[in-house]
Protein backbone atom coordinates (compact mmCIF):
# COMPACT_ATOMS: atom_id res chain seq x y z
CA UNK A 1 0.00 0.00 0.00
CA UNK A 2 1.50 3.63 -1.04
CA UNK A 3 2.31 5.49 1.75
CA UNK A 4 0.61 9.07 1.58
CA UNK A 5 -2.34 9.42 -0.84
CA UNK A 6 -3.52 12.95 -1.58
CA UNK A 7 -6.34 14.40 -3.11
CA UNK A 8 -4.64 13.79 -6.23
CA UNK A 9 -4.73 10.09 -5.66
CA UNK A 10 -7.91 9.14 -5.07
CA UNK A 11 -10.46 8.98 -8.23
CA UNK A 12 -13.47 8.26 -8.36
CA UNK A 13 -13.96 4.08 -8.99
CA UNK A 14 -10.95 3.05 -6.66
CA UNK A 15 -11.82 0.36 -4.17
CA UNK A 16 -10.02 -0.55 -0.72
CA UNK A 17 -10.75 -3.79 1.18
CA UNK A 18 -9.55 -4.55 4.81
CA UNK A 19 -8.96 -7.04 6.34
CA UNK A 20 -11.46 -8.62 8.79
CA UNK A 21 -11.49 -8.27 12.76
CA UNK A 22 -13.53 -10.72 14.72
CA UNK A 23 -15.44 -8.26 17.87
CA UNK A 24 -16.28 -9.41 21.05
CA UNK A 25 -18.28 -9.48 23.50
CA UNK A 26 -16.05 -7.42 25.96
CA UNK A 27 -15.63 -5.14 23.08
CA UNK A 28 -19.35 -4.02 23.06
CA UNK A 29 -19.78 -4.20 26.42
CA UNK A 30 -16.73 -1.97 27.43
CA UNK A 31 -17.85 1.07 24.25
CA UNK A 32 -21.85 0.87 25.38
CA UNK A 33 -21.37 1.33 29.28
CA UNK A 34 -19.41 5.10 28.22
CA UNK A 35 -21.05 5.56 25.68
CA UNK A 36 -24.58 4.07 24.58
CA UNK A 37 -25.26 2.49 27.91
CA UNK A 38 -28.73 1.00 26.73
CA UNK A 39 -30.21 -2.45 27.45
CA UNK A 40 -29.37 -3.98 24.49
CA UNK A 41 -25.70 -2.85 24.37
CA UNK A 42 -24.65 -3.67 28.04
CA UNK A 43 -26.90 -5.89 29.37
CA UNK A 44 -27.23 -9.59 28.29
CA UNK A 45 -30.31 -11.08 29.89
CA UNK A 46 -32.05 -7.80 29.23
CA UNK A 47 -31.20 -8.02 25.23
CA UNK A 48 -32.54 -11.68 24.78
CA UNK A 49 -36.15 -9.64 25.39
CA UNK A 50 -35.57 -7.22 23.45
CA UNK A 51 -36.72 -7.04 19.59
CA UNK A 52 -32.93 -7.86 18.83
CA UNK A 53 -32.93 -11.28 20.71
CA UNK A 54 -29.99 -10.79 22.27
CA UNK A 55 -26.56 -8.21 22.96
CA UNK A 56 -25.64 -5.85 20.04
CA UNK A 57 -23.07 -3.31 19.37
CA UNK A 58 -23.64 0.55 19.97
CA UNK A 59 -24.28 1.77 16.28
CA UNK A 60 -21.50 4.47 16.95
CA UNK A 61 -19.28 1.71 18.06
CA UNK A 62 -19.92 -0.10 14.55
CA UNK A 63 -19.19 2.94 13.06
CA UNK A 64 -15.72 3.45 14.77
CA UNK A 65 -14.86 0.59 14.23
CA UNK A 66 -15.32 0.59 10.69
CA UNK A 67 -13.56 3.98 10.20
CA UNK A 68 -10.77 1.85 12.57
CA UNK A 69 -10.41 -0.49 10.06
CA UNK A 70 -10.36 1.56 7.19
CA UNK A 71 -7.65 3.84 9.00
CA UNK A 72 -4.94 0.60 9.10
CA UNK A 73 -4.88 0.53 5.19
CA UNK A 74 -3.10 3.75 5.62
CA UNK A 75 -5.02 5.92 2.87
CA UNK A 76 -5.59 8.37 5.56
CA UNK A 77 -1.28 9.80 5.97
CA UNK A 78 0.20 12.91 6.51
CA UNK A 79 -2.37 14.91 3.58
CA UNK A 80 -5.76 13.90 5.59
CA UNK A 81 -6.64 17.10 6.97
CA UNK A 82 -9.85 15.96 8.97
CA UNK A 83 -13.39 15.05 7.61
CA UNK A 84 -15.89 18.03 7.28
CA UNK A 85 -19.41 15.37 8.23
CA UNK A 86 -20.87 12.29 6.80
CA UNK A 87 -23.92 11.85 5.13
CA UNK A 88 -26.67 9.04 4.37
CA UNK A 89 -24.96 6.70 7.36
CA UNK A 90 -27.56 3.64 7.31
CA UNK A 91 -27.29 0.90 10.12
CA UNK A 92 -28.90 -1.87 8.09
CA UNK A 93 -27.90 -5.12 10.44
CA UNK A 94 -26.57 -5.58 13.53
CA UNK A 95 -23.42 -6.20 15.43
CA UNK A 96 -23.26 -8.99 17.46
CA UNK A 97 -20.55 -10.68 19.60
CA UNK A 98 -18.75 -13.04 17.86
CA UNK A 99 -19.06 -11.32 14.21
CA UNK A 100 -16.06 -10.57 11.86
CA UNK A 101 -16.45 -7.36 10.12
CA UNK A 102 -14.73 -5.85 7.15
CA UNK A 103 -15.10 -2.74 5.16
CA UNK A 104 -15.03 -2.20 1.53
CA UNK A 105 -14.27 1.83 0.88
CA UNK A 106 -14.78 3.46 -2.57
CA UNK A 107 -14.09 6.92 -3.90
CA UNK A 108 -17.55 8.26 -5.31
CA UNK A 109 -16.70 11.71 -5.58
CA UNK A 110 -13.80 14.47 -5.24
CA UNK A 111 -14.10 17.68 -5.76
CA UNK A 112 -10.79 20.65 -5.21
CA UNK A 113 -11.11 23.60 -3.26
CA UNK A 114 -12.38 26.46 -5.20
CA UNK A 115 -11.24 28.87 -2.56
CA UNK A 116 -7.94 27.06 -1.84
CA UNK A 117 -5.70 25.45 -3.94
CA UNK A 118 -3.65 23.23 -1.80
CA UNK A 119 -7.00 20.95 -0.72
CA UNK A 120 -9.72 19.20 -1.80
CA UNK A 121 -12.57 16.73 -0.49
CA UNK A 122 -13.34 13.52 -1.49
CA UNK A 123 -16.68 11.61 -0.50
CA UNK A 124 -15.76 7.73 -0.07
CA UNK A 125 -18.24 5.22 0.50
CA UNK A 126 -17.59 3.00 3.37
CA UNK A 127 -19.55 -0.07 3.56
CA UNK A 128 -19.08 -2.76 6.65
CA UNK A 129 -19.60 -6.35 5.63
CA UNK A 130 -20.26 -9.48 8.66
CA UNK A 131 -19.07 -12.83 8.23
CA UNK A 132 -22.41 -13.90 6.75
CA UNK A 133 -22.08 -11.32 3.66
CA UNK A 134 -24.90 -9.15 4.80
CA UNK A 135 -24.26 -5.84 4.46
CA UNK A 136 -24.83 -3.70 8.50
CA UNK A 137 -23.41 -0.68 8.33
CA UNK A 138 -22.86 1.97 5.30
CA UNK A 139 -22.02 5.76 5.09
CA UNK A 140 -20.77 8.37 2.77
CA UNK A 141 -17.88 9.94 4.56
CA UNK A 142 -15.88 13.29 3.47
CA UNK A 143 -12.37 13.30 3.83
CA UNK A 144 -10.12 16.61 3.84
CA UNK A 145 -6.68 16.10 2.12
CA UNK A 146 -4.10 18.15 0.93
CA UNK A 147 -3.40 18.55 -3.00
CA UNK A 148 0.25 17.23 -4.13
CA UNK A 149 1.95 20.47 -4.69
CA UNK A 150 2.28 21.33 -8.70
CA UNK B 1 -37.87 14.32 33.03
CA UNK B 2 -41.06 11.86 32.17
CA UNK B 3 -39.67 8.34 31.71
CA UNK B 4 -40.54 6.14 28.82
CA UNK B 5 -41.36 8.63 25.88
CA UNK B 6 -42.82 6.66 22.86
CA UNK B 7 -43.21 7.57 19.17
CA UNK B 8 -46.59 9.92 19.70
CA UNK B 9 -44.90 12.05 22.92
CA UNK B 10 -41.89 13.28 20.03
CA UNK B 11 -43.76 16.10 18.05
CA UNK B 12 -41.50 18.43 15.77
CA UNK B 13 -40.53 21.76 17.52
CA UNK B 14 -40.08 19.89 21.14
CA UNK B 15 -36.03 20.29 22.53
CA UNK B 16 -33.88 19.15 24.86
CA UNK B 17 -30.81 20.41 26.67
CA UNK B 18 -27.85 18.12 28.35
CA UNK B 19 -25.99 19.44 31.00
CA UNK B 20 -22.65 20.19 30.12
CA UNK B 21 -19.50 17.59 30.15
CA UNK B 22 -15.82 18.17 30.48
CA UNK B 23 -13.80 16.22 28.00
CA UNK B 24 -10.42 16.08 29.14
CA UNK B 25 -6.92 15.17 27.06
CA UNK B 26 -6.68 11.26 28.44
CA UNK B 27 -10.29 10.76 27.67
CA UNK B 28 -9.06 12.07 23.96
CA UNK B 29 -6.34 9.79 23.92
CA UNK B 30 -7.82 6.93 25.02
CA UNK B 31 -10.29 6.91 22.58
CA UNK B 32 -7.85 7.50 19.36
CA UNK B 33 -5.48 5.05 20.47
CA UNK B 34 -8.44 2.91 19.72
CA UNK B 35 -10.33 3.78 17.03
CA UNK B 36 -9.14 6.91 15.00
CA UNK B 37 -4.81 6.75 15.79
CA UNK B 38 -4.42 9.89 13.54
CA UNK B 39 -1.32 12.36 14.90
CA UNK B 40 -3.86 15.07 16.04
CA UNK B 41 -5.17 12.81 17.83
CA UNK B 42 -2.82 10.70 20.10
CA UNK B 43 0.42 12.41 19.79
CA UNK B 44 0.15 16.19 21.59
CA UNK B 45 3.75 17.11 20.23
CA UNK B 46 3.18 16.11 16.66
CA UNK B 47 -0.28 17.79 17.01
CA UNK B 48 0.72 21.21 17.08
CA UNK B 49 2.52 20.88 14.12
CA UNK B 50 0.02 20.59 12.45
CA UNK B 51 -3.52 22.41 10.81
CA UNK B 52 -5.07 22.11 14.02
CA UNK B 53 -2.11 23.55 16.39
CA UNK B 54 -3.03 20.66 19.19
CA UNK B 55 -4.59 17.84 19.77
CA UNK B 56 -7.83 17.46 18.80
CA UNK B 57 -10.65 14.79 19.93
CA UNK B 58 -11.55 12.10 17.08
CA UNK B 59 -14.81 13.32 15.57
CA UNK B 60 -16.62 9.72 16.15
CA UNK B 61 -15.45 10.56 19.68
CA UNK B 62 -17.09 13.52 19.60
CA UNK B 63 -20.19 12.29 17.93
CA UNK B 64 -20.24 9.20 20.79
CA UNK B 65 -20.17 11.65 23.71
CA UNK B 66 -23.16 14.18 22.01
CA UNK B 67 -24.77 11.14 21.99
CA UNK B 68 -24.07 10.16 25.68
CA UNK B 69 -25.24 12.77 26.65
CA UNK B 70 -28.40 13.05 24.75
CA UNK B 71 -28.76 9.03 26.08
CA UNK B 72 -28.70 10.56 29.96
CA UNK B 73 -31.60 12.68 29.24
CA UNK B 74 -33.72 9.23 29.19
CA UNK B 75 -35.87 10.45 26.33
CA UNK B 76 -34.51 7.24 24.59
CA UNK B 77 -36.23 4.74 26.95
CA UNK B 78 -37.87 1.55 26.99
CA UNK B 79 -39.43 2.48 23.45
CA UNK B 80 -36.31 2.71 22.08
CA UNK B 81 -36.08 0.28 18.94
CA UNK B 82 -32.78 1.90 17.84
CA UNK B 83 -32.27 3.76 15.49
CA UNK B 84 -32.07 3.09 11.07
CA UNK B 85 -29.34 5.91 10.77
CA UNK B 86 -28.04 9.46 10.80
CA UNK B 87 -28.09 12.41 7.76
CA UNK B 88 -26.00 15.25 7.32
CA UNK B 89 -23.21 15.14 9.97
CA UNK B 90 -20.90 17.91 9.58
CA UNK B 91 -18.00 18.76 11.81
CA UNK B 92 -17.47 22.16 12.42
CA UNK B 93 -15.32 22.89 15.20
CA UNK B 94 -12.50 20.51 16.74
CA UNK B 95 -13.31 19.12 20.32
CA UNK B 96 -9.91 20.26 22.37
CA UNK B 97 -8.88 18.74 25.87
CA UNK B 98 -10.62 21.19 28.60
CA UNK B 99 -13.24 21.99 26.54
CA UNK B 100 -17.08 21.48 27.87
CA UNK B 101 -19.45 20.11 25.39
CA UNK B 102 -23.65 20.45 25.83
CA UNK B 103 -25.99 18.96 23.49
CA UNK B 104 -29.41 20.61 22.33
CA UNK B 105 -31.75 18.21 20.53
CA UNK B 106 -34.81 19.34 18.71
CA UNK B 107 -37.26 17.18 16.72
CA UNK B 108 -37.62 17.82 13.33
CA UNK B 109 -40.19 15.38 11.75
CA UNK B 110 -42.00 12.46 13.20
CA UNK B 111 -42.97 9.65 10.51
CA UNK B 112 -45.50 6.47 11.75
CA UNK B 113 -44.74 3.65 9.94
CA UNK B 114 -47.19 2.38 7.35
CA UNK B 115 -45.96 -1.11 7.10
CA UNK B 116 -45.86 -1.72 10.74
CA UNK B 117 -48.13 0.34 12.89
CA UNK B 118 -46.70 -0.33 16.25
CA UNK B 119 -43.84 2.08 15.50
CA UNK B 120 -42.46 4.99 13.83
CA UNK B 121 -39.11 7.22 13.03
CA UNK B 122 -38.48 10.85 14.78
CA UNK B 123 -35.84 12.55 13.50
CA UNK B 124 -33.99 14.72 15.66
CA UNK B 125 -30.82 17.51 15.05
CA UNK B 126 -28.35 17.06 17.87
CA UNK B 127 -26.68 20.44 17.84
CA UNK B 128 -23.19 19.91 20.31
CA UNK B 129 -21.86 23.49 21.72
CA UNK B 130 -18.30 23.92 23.54
CA UNK B 131 -17.91 26.44 26.19
CA UNK B 132 -17.98 29.18 24.00
CA UNK B 133 -21.27 28.58 22.35
CA UNK B 134 -19.81 27.26 19.11
CA UNK B 135 -21.16 24.77 17.19
CA UNK B 136 -18.98 21.79 16.95
CA UNK B 137 -21.46 18.83 15.63
CA UNK B 138 -24.61 18.49 13.88
CA UNK B 139 -26.40 15.75 12.65
CA UNK B 140 -29.39 15.01 12.25
CA UNK B 141 -30.21 11.37 13.90
CA UNK B 142 -33.26 8.85 13.36
CA UNK B 143 -34.38 7.45 16.05
CA UNK B 144 -37.04 4.39 16.06
CA UNK B 145 -39.46 4.18 18.45
CA UNK B 146 -42.66 2.09 19.62
CA UNK B 147 -45.99 3.80 19.35
CA UNK B 148 -48.66 3.94 22.58
CA UNK B 149 -50.91 1.17 22.32
CA UNK B 150 -54.40 2.44 21.28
Amino acid sequence: MMQDWYFDDLLPGQRFSTPGMTVSEAMILDFARVYDPQPFHIDIEAARGTEFGGLIASGFHTLSLSFSLFFRLGVLGRANLGSPGMEELRWLHPLRPGDTIRVEAEVVAAKASQSRPDRGVVTMRHDTFNQHGELILTVNCLHRLKRRQA
